[in-house]
């Protein structure tokens, strides 16, 4: 029973298929392929609008790369506190930038509060030569506690920053998990909420290595800088087609949300099961794939000792991530060990 | 009546001077020359140990070439939230680390309180290949508030991140201040409390534009890497002389400590001035040469009318520098304003 | 007919299946994984030495990744004035190095040539505060014109770093090819030669993308600053197995031997058929899978018409790749064209 | 005799006198002064136009500082071979750019060939993603051989780049010092000729450490990124007046021109005299302040012993310097003890 992380699960075996169809006969190199091509036609569908992406293979290569291209050097990007971007990333957007500064807020559930968002702008001027200004609003949908942003709640965010000038980051890692949750369109929560760049992850929702930044209208000026420094970094791979054959597989026929969609379900059944147990605390609300417990030290070595795999948090809870391939018998028998 | 800052101030005569007494013959470039010589040979004796140093023209410069030898790029810097290397050096840190990561504590007054210290400590892994690891703790000495950590309160934090390895940096731009007040040694406030390396400031106590990055025997090893990057950055002044002659003039016959001595008592008289007023609370210990205070509108207005400049500082609060040339009679004019 | 590049090619069957056959169950992320042990283990045979490894997904990252870690931010990196890293990178090494400075040398057929390497090494002093020193030597091997260097010519070129110190990297893109044309061994062509990390691509010879950073045991010192590299800058994987098991089966019966012998041939033959025609001149020798010639105009025209596809070289020369793939029929009609 | 640098040599006392001129009172921090207002209304007298200047305190600060607001990270700057931006900055451009890459150019008396320039801007492609386009012509004026570009032969050189588009940037180290030699207008070497930013040095020819960088009206909309970067770097010298009191004395009654004049005059005395030697060559035409010369072992010997200090260049050649402030005698003396 492996709750570790969703990176530690396989692909979804259709995505290997469309590897193999597309291994056939000779292909322009760096993105110039056909199946690229149609990716990018499939996801101006997807989000309802036009855009430009490129592909990367990891979600710190594509938060970095999308950063790197909203904020200067010497500007300051806003984050919460527990974002991925902020520790877990070993500094790849400071290094990607140039030397960006990371600005880290505060809020429960790893949700900027308004508040904090508020005091923190009061904080840094505009125009002043001496003080980084603030460039980039991060947001994380999913959360790092495992909740959504609504729409409504990007929304409030993104207006807060948008006369700075400043543009609004999403790190969509889980975005599809978000998506499903909150049950709105994928345009309502992203560039009609005023988020100008996506990082739209499939590696944790079944694909075998495939992120794509997203850049929506408003930040596709910025466009040839990112595939410049794509290339610049190193991820601009050779033979791209295979970046895109996954994501071809992935979008096709929603499979993206229904994987989501069942990884949710799995994990929101994790998060009753636990609940309902004396000694164990659910601490945040499971919008996605994500079930985050402070659990009583006999419990959870019970869990460990009946071969329950789960990730201690830096804060001394629980993480456990359901992924496409957790099997319903899995969660009953990891409620048993708790019981 | 200026106490915008002490770099509005000109410099002591007396540093004039010794530029015009510099002015003679041929001399090494690059530092190489006799007076940087003599002061290094003086440095020593302040400071009771061997040392090794470089001058640079400004405290930005001077902070960030220190944090550039003591932390690398994918490590992280501890500091307070206000700190001058957080707040207003528009990123310079993270430009000479090549993109390191600067962690913001909180703590009153502008000290970092060691349970903020602890807390984050604890939650920042050594060894682990995703996360920044602490790498330095930043104290400023004075502090953004005028306060000034005392020997032990400096060995108290020190104490903290001696194991991981860390080294620990002061930011002593008003680093005079400070020791008058405090009335240590030179080494009580530094090497012997487990700092590392000082940026030791002149230039706010009556120079013209001198600096020196002092790294002590425990940091000494980074000399090379140190004068490198002066280099590097263009921090390696030709005719070095100049800026040696500043510092040699200054350090003789404790002109330094009188000057900053001077400076702090004018702004005692100040706080204790201000302090007696009904609608003025002075808002931190005066440890040094800068008084904090909130000042009711209309009596900041009054004062303002009278031609008593001074800060706003972020905070909505009025920050008063006092320098070696404020005379009694600005202060005495300054209170009258405000009754 | 397509001999634009080895990169345009699909991967070899036997690697998308691997990748089937690593699709099952939850792995550890980030290259714990037991497939990315088996080929570290398989790599020390085939080089006959202890080695540490990291993968990536593009020469560019490989390349740059590697010499981030052997040549510091004030260090100077001595390379062919057409090798990959200097012309066709955008510049990645020095983004990754921080700033490191590239020194372009001259020799015909893209081979350093000793003389001037020793000019250049003659005005470049070690010590001197100003001046970037020499830390990397970088042998592209096959070159950039489709050369090999023998054992000995690396050797030669080697041995005139070591006291700097500095190493002596290898850009590996189509190492295959070079080894397999040199009929010598892998440790004959590399540490025993005097090369202390080695850029091994698998990409341009049927893989799906996957190359290996490998440092030997005089640079193995440099592995934990290596895998903090990887991970700054996006570069590992979180599903790494499907990196690592393209490698597996490609290292498996000598594949990557038979697949790179094959497209020698291939390119041997492509010359010597080329090479008889009149107003065709060879202008290199034919070391590997790439064939650089000087075309009169007519008999160019004439090939594109009859789809024989090739890339021109910057200095109006053109490039032929054969691959693993590439068909003798290919070869023969190429030739045909031309008649 | 000293010939080391002119680096070696003071200050004129009239700027020293400046300084203490300008010791008075309290003055805007940070170049908002009054004087350094004055500097920059007599520098667009000087070059008879609009323009936007910061100051720094080295040449390499000045060089790089320009070099950072004209060529972005993913950029190539031309320069010639010996280029001090090259040669003697310890990779700052490299630095200042977040790792620009540096081509260099051949020719003759550390002059750019044209033949060369146009060889190497055939060979890099505009808008090709793998490749670093050119965004900098980088000319020295003086050359490291102590010659002087023209006019004419300045704008040759820039009208070749001009489409690409890039900047011409000119190091000035010794500007005053071709100025005078050629006679020409500071206008007809600078904006007139094409060239968009110079680095105006004044260390070099009696002051203290006193560089700027100008911007002309086609390069002045990279101003506010200037400021950001000389503030970033730690080049904006909290009291500037000091800085611009230099520049204000050097400027003042053509000061800078008859000190050039001087070391102008020195230096082709010198050469006179050496030139006359058997065994002795003068090797560039000496159109500044400095000759460089191939002398016979026991004539650098005699000198040496006579007490003529002199560089040995990296070509095992001579280098002698004049400053403002050598005298007559000393040159008859370092003739006479060559022959």
């Amino acid at each position: 029973m492996n709750f570790l992380s969703d990176t530690t699960a396989p692909a979804h075996p259709r995505l290997i298929e469309a590897l193999a169809e597309a291994n056939t006969g000779y292909r322009p190199s760096y993105g110039a392929d056909d199946i690229s091509a149609r990716v990018e036609a499939r996801l101006k569908e997807v989000f309802e609008t036009d855009l430009k992406l490129v592909f990367a293979v990891s979600g710190t290569a594509s938060n970095a790369l999308a950063l790197s291209v909203l904020c200067p050097a010497h500007g300051a990007i806003l984050c919460h506190d527990e974002a991925h971007i902020h520790r877990d990333e070993r500094g790849a957007p400071e290094f990607f930038t140039g030397g960006g500064k990371l600005i880290p807020l505060q809020g429960a559930h790893a949700k900027i509060e308004l508040d904090d968002l508020d005091r923190v702008l009061g904080e840094i001027p505009e125009g002043f030569v001496h003080t980084s200004p603030v460039r980039v609003l991060s947001l994380s949908n999913l959360t790092e506690s495992g909740t959504a942003y609504s729409p409504n709640e990007v929304a409030e965010r993104a207006d807060r920053v948008k006369d700075r000038p400043a543009f609004v980051h999403m790190d969509g890692a889980r975005f599809a998990n978000a998506l499903v949750s909150l049950g709105c369109s994928a345009a309502d929560l992203t560039w009609k909420a005023g988020v100008d760049a996506l990082c739209f992850g499939a590696t944790k929702n079944a694909a075998m290595g495939a992120e794509a930044v997203i850049l929506f209208p408003s930040a596709m000026d910025r466009f040839e800088e990112l595939q410049i420094r794509q290339k610049r970094s190193g991820h601009m791979a050779p033979k791209m087609r295979y970046l895109a054959a996954q994501f071809d597989a992935w979008l096709q026929d929603d499979l993206w949300l229904t994987l989501a969609g069942t990884a949710n379900t799995r994990a929101r059944a994790l998060a009753e099961g636990l609940g309902a147990v004396d000694g164990i605390e659910i601490l945040h609300s499971v919008d996605g794939n994500e079930v985050f417990a402070r659990i009583a030290d006999p419990i959870a070595e019970a869990m460990r000792t009946a071969g329950v795999q789960f990730y201690q948090w830096p804060d001394g809870s629980a993480r456990f991530v359901a992924s496409w391939c957790t099997q319903e018998a899995e969660i009953s028998k990891a409620i048993e060990a708790a019981q």
